[in-house]
């Protein structure tokens, strides 16, 4: 596909989390020894639906994040991996929910677990991993952390109301859509980054540039993924292209092409997202016309500013393999498209 | 209905929760204040939803036993309007997620908040609302009471996945589904009653006492629950009465008529409650077989017994009108029934 072909010039070569999964991979080892303790029941539902979603190959980025940034200020506890634990649950509830809000049939290359166990289940199991984040927290006992981490769940939920309230409208402004990809996915990055620093007692102004790392680190990662899928790898991406189209999701592909277009075009666009009237040639014309206004190419440009801004969040930070592993996993986002 | 009349012979003539309204109309004024606060968002479908809920005239019993309970321990600050309002809102939001499980039309005399705005809003207002409760509970400071509370979360999810398993389940022992009403109804209860001495630095046996009070309470409170669903007054309720039937829920009135019945009856109660044939002509047959078998009386029989439990849990307590008002509510929920 040309547009794949086009995006690859601005991708760095080496970018890649192997640096940060070297950094945290005895810590993540204890992630997953906690994420299975704690997900288990003896409701047999819960560690079935629980582990159908965990053990089905995200790349943990969220809880690697903690650990690194935790370790880059000399933590030495293990708050740490309970912290990290508990923002990969806040994660997969979210999950669950949003595949039901959603009514998403795969997920990662798998059926989704409401496809499997129901929508009721879904929402029930979520609802448990919360309550289970929450404990792990409190174990923890950084009212600091807590704040941070119970803030970012009310925000999330707040982000999928406002995404649910703006479904199929094609008049959503950029700016709006920023504030609910902030609130959907980049306030977990930002507290999942943020609650390092906070366990290991470090500075307000390392707290701070933790959190703007997060924050600006999820923007990208939510517009990259965004634009996979109108150009990705459907292997690598875990679902299909052109699912966001399929379900008439307005991302920022959408919306740039929407505003730059035609009347006749944004007819088009009216016809596809909000009559669920989005087939195979449907797909095809959309993604020409994307092309030809260059929604693509600019999401990815509008990912790459707020990677820019995350890596120099980070910039006044001491150098040390961890801020290295970091800065990384901001190229390594923005590299998944190509 | 005579198995009405019948019930009304043991109902306490004195039974209400005037005191408990009296002993706390200072804090609850503040309690409601502080929901509408926390209730609001820019995004407009939240308070909407939320004030569909908490508006519809819910008793507030929860939030009045927390404040009550640090009252009798002679609590001064404002932590426990806080916990209250958290309570409340963990009891909102489970209600929220329940009607989206159970598919129901009708909470309080009330269309459920599903059929005004759907499910997926329901779903995502619920979570906002548990956001919400956690930062409130990481405002007051206590740990103990966050760890009460965040436990109480995830042990009432996994009763409702319990129950989710073991729905329409005629062999359901009653052990099994006195796990499920513990876990679902009872937990919260239990840290609602909790969190007043701990909030106030009581004692340990302050603490177990009020537990316990809670979880036998909340007990009660729920097999008279459903035993109104066979035997109540409708507007009182603020369900019809069947609803529980209607949707083949396995309540203990259920149980207990289907292990004493006939194998002709068995099959009766297999068809109404797993083939969801459960038409007004099966509830007036459900209900004729309860009575038969004292099923409804002798739901009422086990809330009693865990009533009784929850007034000697405080028997060794010093006389304080917010004693005296937490036993009152004991004789109030099960004065319902009649």
């Amino acid at each position: 596909m040309g547009v794949v072909l086009n995006l690859e010039n601005g991708k760095r070569g080496s970018a890649s989390i192997k640096e940060l999964i070297g950094l945290t991979a005895a810590d993540m080892g204890r992630v997953n020894e906690l994420i299975l303790s704690k997900a288990g029941s003896d409701v047999e539902m819960i560690p079935e639906i629980a582990n159908h979603l965990i053990s089905s190959g995200g790349k943990r980025l969220r809880p690697m994040v903690t650990l690194a940034a935790a370790q880059m200020f000399g933590y030495s506890g293990d708050g740490h991996v309970k912290l990290a634990t508990s923002v990969e649950f806040m994660h997969t509830a979210t999950l669950l929910h949003d595949d039901v809000v959603d009514e998403s049939g795969m997920r990662r290359g798998k059926k989704t677990a409401r496809m499997i166990w129901g929508n009721q289940a879904s929402v029930l199991v979520g609802d448990f991993l919360l309550g289970q984040a929450f404990r792990m927290m409190v174990d923890v006992g950084s009212l600091d952390a807590l704040d941070i981490l119970s803030t970012a769940a009310s925000i999330i939920a707040e982000g999928e109301v406002m995404q649910l309230a703006a479904a199929k409208n094609l008049e959503t402004t950029e700016d709006e859509h920023f504030a609910v990809i902030k609130a959907k996915t980049a306030a977990l990055f930002s507290a999942a980054a943020e609650v390092g620093p906070v366990i290991a007692a470090a500075s307000r102004t390392d707290r701070a540039a933790l959190r703007s790392y997060g924050m600006n680190l999820g923007l990208a990662f939510q517009l990259i993924d965004d634009a996979l899928d109108y150009g990705g790898n459907s292997k690598e991406l875990g679902k299909n292209v052109g699912d966001d189209f399929r379900e008439g999701k307005v991302t920022l592909p959408v919306i740039l092409a929407y505003r730059r277009g035609t009347a006749v075009e944004r007819e088009f666009w009216k016809r596809a997202i909000e009559t669920d009237a989005a087939d195979d040639a449907a797909l095809e014309k959309a993604i020409g016309l994307m092309t030809r206004h260059g929604a693509i190419a600019d999401t990815i440009g509008r990912a790459r500013h707020f990677g820019e801004i995350a890596r120099d969040a980070l910039a006044p930070l001491d150098a040390t393999p961890q801020k290295a592993a970091l800065v990384d996993v901001i190229d390594f986002c923005i590299s998944r498209v190509g």
